[in-house]
């Protein structure tokens, strides 16, 4: 028996649940876990399905080709508990670094972290953690930003990383980098989009008075901002809290939704939808 | 095309989806949303479809039986939009009772409300909401409990009340009324269960010193704090607040909990799973 | 023994809190509850205070000239039990105003609800719980907005309020109508400011497709959603929600905002600093 | 300039604020934040005071000599910045132990931590973050407890330890040793207490079925899971998560709990109130 994974979406119409299933059942595979979502604006549906099959997957793929061409789905098929090979990239807080390499080690984030990208050398991290993990030290200027660019994408090629983690990354993608990246990079921004866009958020947010502040996981697009959301989380703040302590605060709210949302998308939970994310928790 | 809710479960086995979504697809039905979960403590499966059909249901029950006979299926299956009829049992403290009345005016709970019992005259309750719903006040005494049962129970056969709600009913069943109604009666408990069970929670609370306060809102069985739990919630308090203080938050949050069970409950979300509840949220 | 609640302003500079503690102290007065706030950012400072007192108030306020001429205070003092009279503007969605209703007549909110003014007739609202309590129809048109707002300002006046609530009032209020409410009228904002400001902001929210929603109460300035900020709340939602969804997920958000925003408002909790709110909660 | 924190509690009396600001006044000392609570329940008062001081604190102590004896103050006093001198005793799950340690090196929380106690070798700990800081291997047997817990007790008066942290200690402690730390031990429970008491409350949890699980911050005293709690949060779960899921989500929330009681402690901002706290907040 082994476990896999099949996502699809594709416009909606009757009988696809049944196509699925029905395959599934033919060869003795087992449903564990099941989720849908029928997107009555835009027309398309969603699936996420997890099964135990003891028959060879090639023979399921065979006879799903059919339901492929027949739905025209978009589709995933991967076994349930291979590890995911991540590419971390940080600047100087590495809070979100540290809390996700020990989620790692304990277990918890079922990926193997291929490297760790900085435009910082080690030594301004706080953690130590990352012993026996490449490092990657890659200064960026003004000037040097495509090749420092070339040389993460030759590291997210050669390690064959297949997410790539901007945790509290604090440079600015070319939109090209980003376009390449698309769908496979999650990035952590420290505040509840849409409020406070851009730099310093808690800064902004303590300007405005607000009353809690928050952080969005988010998948890259060309605009740094403007990617499909993920997972967001916010805490209650006071007029007592100074920009340094909504800093304090914020740094516990990017770390528990970044993890989820890297472990939602480590367990293929995360489908795009155009702008917008279909999550199926467990 | 008229739309249903079927939920069913069962001992797992490989086929049940298949089955269903089968049945549904040769009949050209359209599942519009579906969950399932397989208790891997238990190996029961439990699952909710709703679904499309052009087809006369007669045509989906009758095949369907064979896969009862074959899956011995516990099932239920309803017409989507059809209002529920629910008796609602107050005591004094009404803003349940209020809130629940409010949230079927405006169409956001699908229910019919087909009576208030209370042991105690209208006149005590802070609203006049429930003009042109029969008021049924039905005192009660140590001695008549059983006489005031059997009304309450006159009153739900009479009115064919499909659920009944202790929206702050301050009064203990007796085993056999709380077993008659047992898997459809909703109590709301002023504690976030199982801490605080028995009688003044948000008093045991402030002794205790806690630092947040809940609601639980549960099916009713034979023990009244025991039944199998549907939704729980909870807010921050301080030192500062009092046993009064804590008793008005805690009106806030029992409101909001009853009526997320009951909205779930209401529409087919909730199976029963021993003495534990399987919810799926929309 | 009466109780009174005292709250000041002033630039800060050492000394204030032993000012205003030996002048009640030497005419025998007990403070009850105590907050301040040193707002570094400006050199303000902010104190409420409430305290029983045997001897007259008189004494204490003469004693204290002496205090507001050096330390430059902006201050009110009021009896603590005193309810407010409140005047609700409402439009076509109740649920704000049936909850603060509701509030008030189980004592939950000290205030005496001076008459409810609508763009609309009462026949549309879903509630009758206004019985009594004047009902002022006010219809609005591009054109006589001026004197629809005259009308508003005339009841005001008339009716003595001190404080004026835009309970879903879903007019734009022109600039100098509030300007004239600046500081005493509180609008509950259906949107997690600064996200989503302007109209339809659940649909916005939903185009988004942002994980979480909220709702803000906050004073009114000339700006509709730029106003100081008292309150806030958020829920999580998901990509299954739809606007309309978002919009029954925001009621119950919006109720508990704005209540709560109006009880700190009621017992003097929430002092002005420039742009944002300083709220000192029990 | 230097910055103290003053403690107090007290039996209620009139004068004590006034007592306490007029003392600092006369020194020109300036107060920045303060905190006061009035238990109406047992009488007792409790004030936290920050405030800069140019002037010796040798002139504020001999005056307020005076005020300590006509008022019965229980009373600390501290200069602000000081860091504590904190031990930690953790067993196999360091994920508690691993936050403490990071926010202590990126300065969030201002402790210094004087070792580390496990009865279990450092090799079973997931961390190697504690390089530098004594780590003691005490194993613990039924037959030697008293001498173990004799080997920490040297440790603590050895270091100067004024707190000790149970950051997951799985370790029943004596009476006698309970005792000896009673008040400067602060126990992080893995259940929302008093829900789910003594061992495995995350098994407990999921064979109830409740929808919330949480975790508790407690000074600890006799009783492991009685003593007097500083801070509590929880998280919603579902039918679907297993007590291995509980026990994930659980690690989060028994993180933030602990930090967030040991920062409250580190800044005098709990007093004890019997079997209660009063914790002032920033």
């Amino acid at each position: 028996m082994s476990d896999w994974i099949l996502t699809l979406s594709c416009d909606n119409r009757p009988g696809i649940v049944a196509a699925v299933a029905g395959r599934l059942a033919a060869l003795g595979g087992n449903i564990t876990e099941a989720h849908q979502f029928d997107d009555a604006m835009t027309g398309r549906f969603f699936m996420r399905v997890a099964f135990e099959l003891e028959a060879p997957v090639e023979a399921l793929e065979e006879g799903f080709a059919e339901d492929v061409a027949l739905f025209g789905f978009d589709w995933t098929l991967r076994p349930a508990g291979a590890p995911r090979r991540v590419l971390i990239l940080v600047s100087k807080f590495d809070h979100c670094m540290g809390d996700l390499l020990y989620r790692t080690r304990i277990g918890e984030l079922n990926m193997e972290v291929a490297g760790i990208v900085s435009n910082h050398p080690s030594e301004v991290l706080n953690l130590t953690l990352h012993n026996g993990i490449p490092y990657h030290h890659f200064p960026v200027t003004r000037e040097n930003r495509r090749e420092q660019e070339a040389r993460i994408k030759a590291v997210i090629e050669e390690t064959g990383a297949e997410l790539v983690v901007l945790a509290r990354y604090m440079q600015i993608l070319s939109d090209e980098f980003a376009e390449y990246l698309s769908g496979r990079c999650i990035n952590i921004h420290h505040s509840f989009l849409p409020g406070f866009k851009g730099a310093k958020p808690y800064h902004q947010a303590h300007e405005r008075g607000v009353k809690m502040i928050g952080a969005t996981a988010h998948y890259i697009t060309g605009d740094l901002d403007e990617g499909p959301i993920i997972s967001q989380d916010v805490e209650h703040v006071s007029h007592a809290d100074t920009p340094d302590d909504l800093v304090r605060k914020g740094r516990d709210i990017e770390r528990r939704v970044l993890a989820q949302a890297i472990a939602w998308h480590i367990e293929d939970r995360v489908l795009l939808n155009g702008s917008k994310t279909v999550v199926f928790p467990k």
